[in-house]
């Protein structure tokens, strides 16, 4: 916990002006706020400028101009080279907020929530989980984590970023970590919807026909998730839902079907190889949501 | 083409009776059709004779006493043996038909089809692309390839099965290819879904906490499908989308955290490697349907 000052901030900051850190930029400017912005590489910023944006000549410029910073920037290194030397230089002094967008790892986002503690900056981290054109809009969910204070004073402001502002503990690694768990089920399914065209392709079937039934996939994901959550925290896996044993056999028929027409299988062999571990420990007849004990183990 | 009997029938015969088989049935029976079963083990379909199912004899009686004959056997080797014997005996005499929802490789459908055509059997093959459960509902998705005829003659009763019944077209490996890909972009989707879990679980989030933001995944996954179906069928892959050289930077943080976890990451890893090989031959400005290509060439 962390004492504010009361009185809620009208001008926000934001350094780093890649795609993402424009886009938050930008969703400050249309909700109304008086925006600072700053980028190392001078330019980036020359549209926001038009739109009232006032590009400060330094970093410490930018976050001395407003009581709540937002930084994103390309990875926790480059984030680390532009805060060091204003923590150093004393430019988050009275109390100034540093909200870090900045995507990395966990542990990068706690080492930063420890060096921001160090140097007495109420720090909160956050990952924005929509591509840029979405932000700013009340669909957008941005995730944030570590110091509730900063989160209760500051939501309203940062629900212009994206309407569903969620804060996740005081831990401030959370928002990272629901962040790349969401991205790895993001990629590995965006992986398969590939390899599905790829497979239907190899038979004459065209992407846009197949993409309709993809669909009817992706519609039972949702409650299938849920399900598989209670089967995972409840480490019970009763079969209810499917039949590891006959899902392999399955898995089997889809490997020869696309080995035979010449396609790489290397992800499906993978999750094959993680599903044959649970069967042949004995668990033929549990859900799929038993493969979890596989994936602890490397 | 086929000249069918003009008269629908109203009566059904249902083959193997494991638990698709024994929904297929039940479906029939509440749809109000005279329902003929059979099964090589005994004792299975009880439950649906004392629903008013008639258990026959043998499967050639079985065959004899409908029109139309639903074969759900565990793959086509099983479907073959009890099939052929049937052929011989010309149990599918006087324009009787013959609709297997058997899963199993496009190459066996295709197999299949031209058997029945050796043998003067209408002959249609399908695949069902629900659980059991949901088979009879209106929702329920039954995918249909082959005889054309066939299909137009009974649609009406497949309809029993599933509401959703889609006839693909002419080349009875259809309807396999299609559930095979789908079923490809389901069991991927699925092993990422547990991976996330497990990498949230490592940091201490229950998968109940963490399933609601997959739902975000799960919902955005159609529209992209959509747009990346026309980039694969384009062959042009732009970049409006995504861009691939952050995606695989996106990946490598998921890596890196999981590794350090001690999760097994060959699923992800071998993602990683197809968008890497799309991105060191230069398309790292690209979208992510860019992979494609990698995965057409093991």
């Amino acid at each position: 916990m962390t004492t504010l000052p009361s009185k809620k901030t009208e001008t926000v900051s934001v350094i780093g002006l890649g795609n993402m850190g424009r886009a938050l930029a930008g969703a400050f400017l249309a909700a109304g706020y008086a925006t600072t912005i700053w980028n190392r590489t001078a330019g980036r910023g020359d549209e926001l400028v038009a739109r009232g944006a006032v590009h400060a000549p330094s970093a410490a410029e930018a976050v001395r101009a407003s009581a709540l910073t937002v930084v994103s920037l390309v990875d926790y290194d480059a984030a680390e080279a532009v805060l060091g030397p204003l923590a150093q230089a004393g430019a988050f002094g009275g109390g100034r907020v540093l909200v870090n967008l900045t995507s990395d790892t966990p542990e990068r986002s706690r080492s930063a929530a420890v060096w921001a503690a160090e140097h007495g900056i109420p720090y909160l981290d956050g990952s924005v989980l929509v591509p840029t054109p979405v932000v700013g809009t009340a669909e957008a969910l941005v995730l944030y984590s570590g110091d509730r204070a900063v989160f209760a004073e500051y939501e309203d402001v940062l629900r212009a970023l994206g309407g569903r502002a969620e804060f996740l503990g005081e831990d401030a690694g959370l928002a990272a970590v629901y962040d790349l768990a969401m991205l790895d089920f993001f990629y590995t399914a965006m992986s398969g919807l590939v390899h599905a065209f790829a497979l239907a392709g190899a038979d004459g079937v065209k992407a846009v026909e197949l993409a309709p039934f993809l669909d009817t996939i992706s519609s039972i994901l949702p409650p299938l998730a849920g399900a598989m959550a209670g089967h995972v925290d409840a480490g019970s896996h009763p079969g209810t839902l499917g039949n590891l044993a006959m899902e392999t056999a399955g898995i089997d028929h889809i490997l020869h079907t696309a080995r035979r027409r010449g396609l790489d299988v290397t992800v499906l062999e993978a999750v094959r190889t993680i599903a044959g571990r649970s069967v042949g420990k004995g668990y033929g007849g549990d859900d799929w949501s038993r493969t979890v004990d596989e994936v602890r183990t490397a």
